[in-house]
């Protein structure tokens, strides 16, 4: 297949210029519907995970032993081969390991999410801002194996290159639904799932609580927290205790917390 | 005071260069002892951890209501007014408040520990290599109160910029020690406080552990764990249990997880 594979060499070639545009605006990405995924590992995750991979791109100098086949075999992805150049004029850094795919996002509405499980564990974060935060609660919410992530009026689409690079492939294991507040507060009482909202200043001590049953985790912004829309509809509001100067803990780490004390109630 | 402190108005100045020196390299810090510090929360968290204010900085036509009285009273540092672009150029973005410090770096030798808690708890840090990384390990350590935090072989000096930025103030308020492995874990033995290490080939469940005792929770890197020397001198490896696909926390979120798992065991 390499040898049969089109070569672009020209960084002025017309899928150059879109992998760029698709890398940097979100706007391309919504309105194309792809976005662009590095490495051979994230792009096998992604795959696992349910995307198709729409072009594959590979540097024959850089990609070494990886088998452009083992990447693409379930699939038909259209094979282009580009030159040391171009590669990296579209790679991260120039740091990636030669492979670069165009990936179909993925409908993310809740209507589409779906439990395994029936006392559910899910992860709630409300208009996440920073790409790292993002990442590192992907990275929890896999580790813990939650049974799904909401994001609420999310300020970013997920496929910006920094939350996927910054979740590890933890973007492609996870369920993650998308909504407003207000869609995803319905979509919690429909399903009988108790909403438990992180707020600073709440009474009940986290550990006091029983996650045992069906329950959301809902975490706010480092900045203001959660909106008044989020504390009205909640069943509880829990606080970490906090006994320093400045008390201030990440949002990744906070939600963290949460999610393993449910955890360790449920016996894991 | 404002009206009387000596005024910068070039680029060129050498206290210019030596700021600018200071914030980008480590050598520089080491051989002057001095360190930077922006704006004026974060200059008074650090002179409330001991930290002395050498010099201040200050830019008028920014800094509008502060008062620089405010901020110098307890000591007698040299007071410099600079020109907006004089601190456009040494303020991390221009985003600061107007205000930046010069100050003197501590001792952070271990032998300056001080335990207040006669079960102390305690937090290690092999090798923390991110900036962003050390930061939320210290924000998560100020908000448990834990007794210190102890640096093994760091790969950079605690006075860099992004680690002062990203520990939010909470590099001035936890007690820090630094040394090489061997030298903290004399510490802690001679100390009598129980080594934990987390592994993720250990066996022991961490919630099935007691961190009631005198206790050290130790983290390696995220990409190479603790080192063998760690390993061996542990009184118990411990791991938390890992349900995904991919099994990657971040290190500052494994060991805000452990850290209050701790805290809930001893009532916080």
């Amino acid at each position: 297949m390499r040898m049969e594979a089109k070569l672009i060499s020209s960084a002025q070639n017309p899928l150059v210029k879109k992998v760029l545009q698709l890398k940097e605006k979100s706007r391309e990405r919504k309105k194309t519907g792809l976005f662009v995924v590095e490495g051979q590992r994230e792009i096998e995750l992604a795959q696992k995970g349910g995307y198709t991979l729409q072009t594959l791109l590979f540097c024959p100098e850089i990609i070494g032993d990886i088998s452009i086949e083992s990447i693409t075999k379930s699939l038909n992805p259209e094979v282009i081969q580009v030159s040391e150049s171009v590669y990296g004029k579209i790679a991260h850094r120039g740091t990636t390991e030669g492979v670069l795919g165009l990936m179909l996002s993925k409908n993310h509405a809740l209507e589409n999410i779906c439990f395994k499980n029936k006392t559910p564990l899910v992860l709630v974060a409300e208009a996440p801002e920073k790409p790292g935060n993002i990442g590192a609660l992907l990275r929890t919410a896999d580790a813990a194996a939650v049974d799904a992530v909401l994001i609420a009026n999310p300020k970013s689409d997920l496929y910006s290159p920094n939350i996927i690079r910054s979740s590890v492939g933890c973007l492609f294991t996870n369920q993650i639904g998308v909504g407003t507040t207000d869609e995803i507060i319905a979509f919690l009482r429909t399903n009988q799932i108790k909403i438990y909202c992180a707020a600073l200043t709440a009474s009940k001590n986290y550990v006091e609580c029983d996650f045992k049953a069906a329950s959301a985790l809902v975490m706010g912004t480092e900045a203001t927290g959660l909106t008044e829309n989020w504390l009205k509809n909640s069943d509880q509001n829990i606080i970490i205790p906090m006994q320093g100067e400045i008390d201030s803990m990440n949002v990744s780490v906070s939600a963290a917390i949460l999610i393993f004390e449910a955890k360790r109630q449920r016996g894991f």
